[in-house]
């Protein structure tokens, strides 16, 4: 608490931010490893309030020397500025649940060597089951982050964890043409990424691209893949539950706080313990105890997330959900692993009494949805035709609708869940909606 | 050259380009300083070759031990990777021209204060100056690249320079309304940023910014400001210049050679040595000689743009356009300082004579246009109306069209011209365009 101390003569309050991130990356472009990378980085954020005017400094180093000099420049950066009257103070001190997550510090020292084989693997058994297929591209890594979070009200909070992932990208080329790409991948927070898996997945996809149909249906009962679905809800259920957005009144669900707003079938939490999380914080970026926030219980709406400062502006108080951008220094509300629960069929289950149907993949355009309204207009690509319950080949199409009324009305959610990474971390089943309004694509 | 002969025991031929960045940023949100940064890293990137198969490394670190292990690890990833049978070999030794510039040291050691003090100047001279007024966003900073490029071929170069910049965004309120964002910014390779010029520039377009007119003609004289022409030039004309895409056929100059493409009031050159760049390199990213390109000369196409490999497999040779990234390790093709010649009149001339006409200060979508033919279509945002050589109040219109139509067709250019680091480095003027077609934008 040297450094506290230390800032203590510049501020009425400061928190000192710890990041350490050791990163290993390999990428595969065409067949080939285009290149591996190691990475050690530390960043350290300096928040200070004097007078209730704010200062941030954020230097790219652990040295207590740069931090000193940091919070000596924060406190400089807040003297000009303007008092936020609306600041009520940083979090006090917390008592930290205790998750029982075993943290697997093989993923500390990995090496590059070990992602260089896996990939030369897959790219091997892609190529070897399919001699049509090219790996266009894919990546597979480790990330091992240690944070630490002190502050001059008592909270001093230390944290280490690490993921591993892989990806891979294929396209079969049939004749002159080449098939859509399909993408399968997998998350841990274990050494154990799953090769096999990634490769089959993609192949048991490739064998339907080869056969492009075009879609001409008004509607359709639709399978979504929790990738999909995950694009779709990051850019519009997401932004909806943050409780800035219920004070600035910004979102649809401001006055929606225990009414059924989703189809009974769905129960959303932000569960950074849950067993498939690559994020087991034990705090957030503000040094608030994480904890388990139910947001949809069958269908009702819970409650917003809140950070430290939004959460004392409304009188809500903190939900633990302040996580902080490294490119400004600045905290905001943010999920830390969205669990959408699963229901009871399997993800097959799902597609089988399907006479006429389709399934997607992939999302296109999902970052220009409204997340006032959860208005979206997106491409499904890839997507597949499902006939008599069996994909016989890929298709595009253009799906537009609200988030809340296709939420609203849920045909079944499979019992499978994948761990995403996309935009944000969660745990997402399958989705099952039917009559779905969809319209073909123009080109 | 220690490192280099120890990983010719791993490679037939080896480049190892060593960069560290020191830099300083401070950023400004809604009049205040929202946060000040230093940042200090080295990347070291490896790049061998073994029996024409590629290895690429990237260790974010300057550290010989850690450069080794890169070294032994780009060999394993090369090791799996097939032939290319198109590699003929890295660079050999080079005659360097030594630019008669002079580096400003004082930018390395530049600290975050010089730059917060400058902000807060400027925000209190914009709110001083027009009441309305508000500093919606802004940064200034400065950066100093220290490059190490070594290759086995007796390549070993080094060089550092350094470039600083201001920025600021600011918005009129209206009553209710809120003005269209008038931007502008200094960037130099000496510390005296004109703090002045930024602030009376951007008022002197917020004043109009408060009366807005809604364009319903078809046809317009047009006056494009540096940035607007840079946006659109960036993703038209600059990736047609590359020789990479002479070779895959993918420019329409591929066979324009010699050939009179744009109006003969152009002359364009690449100068990474003009007084205004701020990127004065010896050497580009391969450790190639950097020279003066002239790329056209009164209308007419002198040539493309090559780095080594593209260079080797054409036969042209390197023109010293080899620029790295840093996240991919890979070399592409890359202009250093786009220089557009300026002409004889002041940009206030080119206005002067207009009865009824526009100024495009910047534009919206460029980055959709088509490098392949060089068609865009993009919004002009913010754009101002001139009547009878005065700027009467703000607009927005859309413009469509083909950049060599635009470019084959200038009414006059401006003597002035600025120096533009957006997408890439520029020293671009003003350009007058006579009787283009323009269209409402539909809201």
């Amino acid at each position: 608490m040297n450094l506290i101390n230390y800032g203590e003569k510049f501020f009425d309050e400061l928190e000192i931010a710890k990041y350490k991130r050791k990163e290993v990356s390999v990428e595969v472009e065409l067949n080939q490893i285009s290149m591996s990378s190691t990475g050690d980085r530390a960043v350290t954020v300096i928040r200070g309030i004097k007078d209730k005017k704010l200062g941030i400094f954020i230097v790219d180093s652990d040295d207590e020397g740069e931090i000193k000099k940091g919070i000596e420049q924060a406190a400089k950066n807040a003297m000009a500025n303007e008092k936020d009257e609306k600041w009520e103070g940083l979090p006090g001190e917390q008592k930290y649940n205790a998750p029982n997550i075993e943290i697997n510090y093989e993923i500390k020292n990995a090496s590059p060597d070990f992602f260089v084989n896996l990939l030369n693997e897959a790219i091997k058994d892609v190529r070897a089951r399919d001699e049509r297929a090219m790996v266009a591209g894919g990546a597979a890594g480790s990330s091992w982050l240690e944070m630490r979070i002190s502050n001059s009200h008592g909270i001093d909070i230390m944290q280490e964890f690490g993921s591993t992932f892989m990806y891979l990208y294929v396209a079969g080329r049939a004749g002159n043409s080449v098939t859509p790409g399909i993408m399968d991948f997998d998350v841990r927070r274990d050494m154990q990424l799953d090769k096999d898996f990634v490769v089959s997945s993609i192949l048991e996809k490739l064998k339907y691209a080869y056969n492009t149909k075009k879609s001409d249906k008004n509607v359709g009962n639709v399978v979504m893949e929790p990738l999909a679905l995950a694009e779709l809800l990051y850019f519009t259920l997401i932004p909806a539950i943050s409780g800035e957005r219920k004070v600035k009144n910004t979102t649809p669900l401001s006055d929606k706080v225990g009414q059924n707003v989703l189809d009974e079938k769905i129960t959303i939490y932000d569960d950074p313990w849950h067993p498939m999380s690559t994020n087991p914080i034990i705090a957030d970026d503000e040094g608030v105890a994480a904890r388990v926030n139910k947001i949809f219980e069958n269908g009702v709406f819970n409650g917003f997330l809140w950070d430290n400062y939004w959460g004392n502006i409304s009188g809500y108080g903190s939900t633990g959900n302040g996580t902080r951008n490294l490119s400004t220094g600045g905290i905001g509300i943010g999920v830390h692993n969205l669990v959408i629960e699963g229901g009871k069929k399997s993800k097959e289950e799902l597609m089988e009494d399907m006479e006429d149907g389709f399934l997607i993949s992939g999302f296109q355009g999902a970052h220009s949805s409204n997340p006032d309204t959860g208005d979206f207009s997106v491409v499904a690509n890839p997507a597949f035709k499902i006939e008599n319950g069996k994909i016989v080949g890929s298709t595009v199409f253009m799906l537009s609708g609200n988030v809340y009324s296709l939420l609203g009305n849920v045909a079944d959610i499979s019992r499978e869940q994948r761990k995403i990474v996309v935009m944000g971390n969660g745990v997402i089943p399958h989705m099952l909606f039917e009559n779905l309004k969809i319209a073909p694509v123009s080109r």
